[in-house]
Parts: C-alpha cells; structure tokens; sequence
C-alpha cells in the first residue's frame, strides 16, 4: 500500500513553502483534497498567474505587474529622498504612516553571512546605481532593527557615504504610547543614547 | 501603492492552506516568488494534478486514483477484518506495523459536533453498508484516543454492534520502551486499568 503518486507529488510540492515540514505538508494535502477543491484551484491558477505576470520594478525592485511600479511612475513623488526597505511588506508598513512621500528602493532581503546572503542578493549594486541617479540627496534606511537589518544598514551606509550621498536611518525608542514599566531595557538604554535635544 | 492583484490574488489563495494566516500567507507568497519559482510551478502542477486524478476508493473512502486502490484490490487481504481509521495517513502507520492484514475504512475525519462535523461527514452510511457485506467478522476501530476519536469510536462501536458485528478497539497503555517514571499518568491509569492477565 502506497501513497498515490499524485498525492505524493503535492505533498512533496507543498514543502516548498517556508516553514512547511513533512508532516504539516500531508495535513494540508488532505486538507486541500477532502475540504477545500475549489480554494485549491485557486491556489493552483493564482500560482500560475503571478508566475507568469509579476517581476520586480527595474527602479525600486519591488512586485510589480509593469515595468515600472505605479509609485516609481508617481511623478508627485519627491524625488530627492530614497527610502531603502528589506521587503515589499515594509514599503506598504511605511507608505500607511502617510508620512513619506520619497521614493523607495527595496532590498528583496537583508545581509546574512551565515545563511550564504551577500551584498549580491540583495541588489547592492542596483541601489548604488539608483541612488547615484544624480536626483537622490538622501538614502533612508529602513531595514528592521534585528541584528541582520542593522548590519544591512551599517554596511549600506558606509558605502552610500562613501558615494557622497547623504544616509539617515529611521529612529529607534519606545512605541507611541509605550510606558517605561513595559518596555524591555535594551530599548530603553537605546531611546535613553538616543535622546533628541528639544 | 497597492500590492499588485496578481500578488494579492496569490496571498489570499494561499490561506486556504490551514493554520495560515494573512501574515504567513504574505510570508509564503514573497518566499515563492523570490526564492522557488521552480518550487511554485511544481506546486501548482502538482494541486492541479491531484484535483484531476485523486478521488475516494469506492470500497475504504482513501485517496486513489483509481476506481478502488490497490489495496482494496490485494486478493491476499483477510476480508473477515476491516480497521476504521481517521485519515489516509492513518492507514498508512497501521501498514507499517506489518501487523494488520485484514481491510480499512478511512472515515476522513473524526465526529466533533462542535466543529459541526456530525456521523454524514465521516461517511457513516457507507461504513455501516461496508461492514455488512457479509464478509467482515470483526470492526477494529483505531481511531485516536484524543477525545474525537474516542466519541467517534464509541459512537460507531454502538451502531455497529446494534448490527450484529464484532466490535473491537486498539489497547491503549504505555509505549514499547515507556517508563514508569516518564508516562502521563492517566496513561498509567489506563494502562492498569485494561491490564491484561498473563
């Protein structure tokens, strides 16, 4: 008695997803099979799909179905501040702060020498390319505050000045609303070495 | 700036897949189409290949892609035994044992009135017509002893019983290797309550 080979060709196909073992990759191949056909076709066909049409921006390097995104063809953007982000999720996190209204240029990743990812992987020499576009005045770093994003943007910055361009990186503290009784000391140690004069 | 709807469509197909959530969905989605774009062909070929090929087997309700599987087909099998498990996987455990040489009946899924899954969704009707084909002495039932599948055991046991048929459930005691000392108790409570004599 074996597994249908079908079966176990999308078992195995689902391994693919991060974070998917042997064992959750059955309970969602009977999961798929015995309650949810019409959500796996769908799953099958939108696979397809963006497969086939989405690529990354030539400017910013985010998911795009165009050439170029709508936000790099946004001609209202300013065009002086680049903010530079590990993921397209952190773009769309920094664009519902309504704040910036720069433009961005987003890293597909962080740098992480022991997982094998250099400054390749992460476009290095795209970003050189388009934050030296002669418009750019100030690279924003924007990768998270973990120990690979910090990295990121202490090895980005060193180069980007190294350009001549000008490099910021957004603040680290409490929360808005964050209460010094609830905060763990290491962010406080550094709102505290990060204080803003007033 | 919106996540083009190709990506959108993609994450939101995604959640069918349980335990994902619109985080780990957007997780999945930015993984395949950064990293395994292989790995995402395979996978949609693969769900639309088993939507297509893989059904139940008319006789035990698991996975085949033909009309009965391969086991339900094996002349060898002892037709007098017929072992109720939950799910295709199940079965699959139960063959690996080398014990059991007798016929299955997958229920595909356990009684939980809660969840709304009542005796129609495990395919009770065709276990009881299964098991009155006049061949089958004795009902194992090896479903798990959570407590769906002891509700679901007791409640088959019952009915079947009504019909006349032998009726019996795996033991339930500590593991081949188990030690005292490292056992639940209500494990070893069970375990000496279904002692057996020597």
């Amino acid at each position: 008695m074996k597994t249908p080979s079908t079966l176990e060709q999308l078992i195995q196909a689902l391994r693919v997803l991060p974070g998917v073992g042997p064992k959750s990759a059955q309970r969602m191949a009977y999961h798929l099979l015995q309650h949810e056909q019409a959500g796996a076709a769908r799953l099958a066909r939108a696979l397809a799909d963006a497969l086939q049409k989405l690529h990354h921006c030539a400017r910013c390097n985010t998911f795009t179905e165009q050439e170029v995104c709508e936000l790099c063809n946004d001609p209202y953007r300013d065009d002086s501040q680049l903010c530079v982000v590990e993921m397209p999720a952190d773009l769309l996190r920094m664009e519902q702060t309504l704040v910036f209204k720069g433009r961005y240029f987003v890293l597909m990743g962080r740098l992480s020498p022991l997982d094998g990812i250099g400054p390749r992987d992460i476009h290095f020499d795209r970003l050189l390319a388009r934050a030296s576009d002669g418009k750019v005045r100030e690279v924003i770093l924007s990768t998270n505050f973990t120990v690979e994003g910090e990295a990121t943007a202490h090895y980005l910055a060193e180069s980007l000045r190294a350009r001549g361009l000008q490099v910021s990186r957004i603040a680290r503290g409490l929360p808005v609303g964050g209460e010094l009784e609830h905060i763990d000391s290491g962010t406080l140690a550094q709102a505290l070495i990060e204080r803003r004069a007033l």
